[in-house]
């Protein structure tokens, strides 16, 4: 395994030796930067500085985990032929999805852009380490599932530093899992969770895509129900 | 189904009109609140105002999710009987958990304190709707556990949120899924992703508990490969 661990060139301020309290304008800001978030498909060319990608990562090692298990593990997905590969599998997957649509959908379908795969600088993949025994199995027992959890929880916290930085990311899940997996060459144990494409957005949008294409409005309230 | 939707006392700013760029003290604050977050399992037993609960599920309700679906579905529990009822699943799960570790390694997981079932104000339970039409099946065909992963989405918005409020949240995942969804008698097709103690927490901590108790360090780095 060619490992290339995080130099950390932009390392986290250490932490304050008193519990922070947050005012009033950093919670309006959070809601800000979680209103404009959006899944990203179209990017800019341009190449994201390597130290802004390592911040990132780092930020997502900040992420809760399952029994401390921290078992996200991120593959930077540098070769072109290997995101040849990858891009491939998503066409094919594309394409059957579409044509399982109903039939008044496939051309809505076939209208949206999913996907940043050949336009995003930077693609990665995630990856959650079953085999990992960090944590010693707490809170797995059960839900070993919270392990993949543990991983989109880490994405997320990325997700959210990115578009802090003014970057953008998409998730693309329109793949198979065993493709990936099998073009990356990972470890064994190693489970697909997530494709990410990150990079300068073409435009920050305040709506989702799939809602101004007409695919999916937002409900406007999640559902609650009392027990 | 006994429904109650939000209420919405604390609605969210209408979002700007033009898209935000964020300021170096916003991205220091984000950091603090991503080192702070902790998951937390000793709280006070003070109330929750109601208005910020609704607060925090409308923020929630802001995450991605895959084709825009949208499939989180939150349980707040107030019966006391169904909590003990979850509590006491709990209580098995964790014996047998503890009894599947090693000899060497029980008495420092009987020392641990995982749940806070009994103390936190708020209780409440989360699943994924997998019967759900919203998002038409854009992006779960290969990969359908993306709506799981998409209500995991959810919970870390509202974990985010919640601690920038001061509020503590803690993700018990020792208990059985086909308990709990039998407990809450919610309806067919929801999953079991997550139960979550919310309230005041008892002292804010920098350091996760199951690294001061000595069960789990953190990992300095992520794990990050190149291909």
């Amino acid at each position: 395994m060619t490992g290339a661990f995080m130099s950390q060139l932009l390392p986290l301020a250490p932490p304050a030796a008193s519990p922070p309290s947050f005012a009033g304008a950093f919670q309006a800001d959070l809601d800000t930067l979680l209103t404009w978030r959006r899944d990203v498909r179209r990017f800019r060319t341009d190449p994201v500085p390597e130290p802004l990608v390592e911040a990132l990562l780092a930020r997502a090692h900040l992420a809760p985990s399952v029994g401390n298990s921290q078992p996200w593990r991120f593959v930077r997905v540098r070769s072109p032929e290997r995101i040849e590969a990858v891009a491939a599998d998503f066409a094919a997957c594309n394409a059957r999805a579409q044509n399982a649509q109903p039939p008044e959908r496939q051309a809505a379908y076939a209208a949206l852009k999913v996907e940043g795969l050949r336009e995003a600088p930077v693609q990665m993949a995630v990856f959650c380490d079953d085999t990992t025994a960090q944590g010693h199995g707490l809170g797995q027992a059960t839900m070993p599932e919270t392990r993949a959890y543990s991983v989109v929880l880490a994405i997320h916290t990325l997700w959210l530093a990115a578009r802090a930085q003014g970057l953008g990311v998409g998730w693309v899940s329109i793949l198979s899992p065993e493709v990936v997996t099998r073009s990356l060459e990972v470890p064994a144990g190693w489970r697909f969770i997530a494709w990410l494409c990150i990079g300068w957005p073409e435009q920050a949008l305040g709506i989702p895509e799939l809602e101004t294409a007409g695919w999916q409005d937002r409900a406007e309230r999640p559902v609650v129900v009392e027990r």
